[in-house]
């Protein structure tokens, strides 16, 4: 009787998608407009969902108001307001992409929630363009 | 050439997060605000996903309408304007957490819906709070 | 060069429509389901609107953050997660329709907010049904 | 380290359900008002999800970009501001359901895209109404 | 103390831009793919508000159930699941765009609700293009 | 018979709220985190609004095409993908608060717009906050 629950907070970043090793042609051809050198940026929409099997005490998989002030303390007081590659240690030699932002949300919510719950990212970059991870 | 089918429907609920078994200091830390006495509500979002191989003749796999009449008559019919805890025979000692309330809805529906569909519910309690069942 | 702006927050609560005035028949035919004695709910949007001149030193018509922390403060704190009719003082004889919710929270902000700007409230009591105060 | 990443596009068609090898009153019993022989239309809100591997270079599983590209020039170009019935070669003799027009649309993207990636078509002819194909 | 209450509807139809009094070269200069002989369609979302005082018994300037089933009698009825130039009577001779429509819709209702509350129609054709009628 | 129609587009930016006249000290204490030297940045969402009498030829106010190519062509232009405060002419020396923007765009576009239409601009700088310009 496993259920998935979920929590969707909100950020706000300037990046600019950008691979040292390769040239500014290459990067230009690659990344176009994102890879603007002065940055643009994006209301950044996430979703973090935890799967596991309900507390018979409070019907909760997971407390939603925990899962909040987790995500707020240690993801968005990272990103948010912030410029992804000059502000962050994540993003220093890596590209901000959306795939690379959600792994490194992963990562740090990983470190932060009991391995018997699943955890998963969803993270839209705009309302067109969103990636999850793991895909599964 | 299985292929997911999904109907969204809505409900307006009153509830309060409450474990009997719990002492009044205990339902107050665990659900805080949620477990005032006097109740609290939601607008409910109700997406019933069912997975099945279309019908040749028609091109469904189930008809929108049929599931949207069953959602109808079956959930809405006991859920909607109502009061979760006071109103409802799911709640008399279970707790209405989102978990539960979509546990209780996959259970009515899967009695109703042939066993050749899976079926899977999908709860939003708040437009940042949802949860599924079953997880996968 | 007068600006609208707006800020969107959110309020969980659970109300009756009921008039003391009128025999419960005539409540039960005017409101419905929506006169359940035992309460049902909402996930209520508010959007406050504030119109004025933007002050030349900061672009600002308003500071959005210090719009939100009133809004916090003055009227989320006094209607999340509270039972409309029994946990207010400002419902116990007044009916708690939308239009009179928008009207209530109108004046609470009208005393908090300079003069000079004109207030405007919109209330979602559903996606579907919502209110603004006033009218123009 | 999979990852899934999705483009949302959007077209808007006319169509009518039928089946040619029923009767006029089994359509019409079958399918209602969606039966209408001078048709009805939908804004059609499209999702391909692809899932692979980002590129250690680009971060990119898939070029968002080029993915867009690829659905208008394949897909849009052939279903946007159409009838599905009589204007495109895939409704001569197959029902215009959302799970056909989802598995249409599944497999002209598979001719175009590498192996390697995983493909996800969901389509929402409503709000209230989608499909996703294939379930898993 | 003026309110303007709103309710939100929506029908789905098929239609073709298209003017009888001018030459086909000129319709397909002037409306390009929507004048497509053969119909396209758009899921159409319909906000219907009206503007007045609270009935100081009820607490409603207007009760929601009713104008929802005054437009799904007079509207909904007549153009949802219909192709809008060749099932009705309104756009026999007059080009069914978004502005056309919200008047014919405003004209419809205009007679059925008191001439105490002013009437105003919001349409959305799609999610970006939408039209207001009377513009004030 | 004045109609309003509108059209909404998006672009991705950076900015930072600053006033060069303020002090450094003076500008994190109005700003705060939007004062972040490093940029953050929105997916700004735009609606352009029009009002005017339908042609009688078209059943248009003003092609939405037109208006949409126009809008692309110099607003978006300028704007999309860009830093606002490095990057345009514009806010060289103006505050690109989302008050500022609206007016920036209405300016541009009055210019393009026949002065027959009355033009007004709504700009979302996230969902819970956004501003209209002029405010009536």
């Amino acid at each position: 009787m496993k259920i998935k629950v979920s929590r969707k907070e909100h950020f706000n970043a300037a990046h600019r998608l950008y691979n040292a090793a390769l040239s500014d042609e290459e990067n230009d051809r690659i990344f176009g407009k994102c890879s603007n050198p002065n940055y643009h940026g994006h209301n950044y929409e996430l979703v973090v969902s935890l799967t596991g099997e309900p507390d018979p005490s409070t019907g909760y998989v997971y407390d939603m108001k925990k899962l909040s002030d987790l995500i707020r303390q240690d993801v968005l007081r990272k990103l948010d307001h912030k410029n992804l590659n000059l502000d962050t240690e994540f993003f220093k030699s890596l590209n901000p992409t959306a795939e690379n932002i959600a792994v490194i949300i992963w990562k740090i919510l990983r470190e932060k929630i009991d391995a018997k719950f699943d955890l998963k990212i969803t993270l839209y970059e705009t309302e067109r363009n969103f990636v999850e991870y793991p895909a599964a």
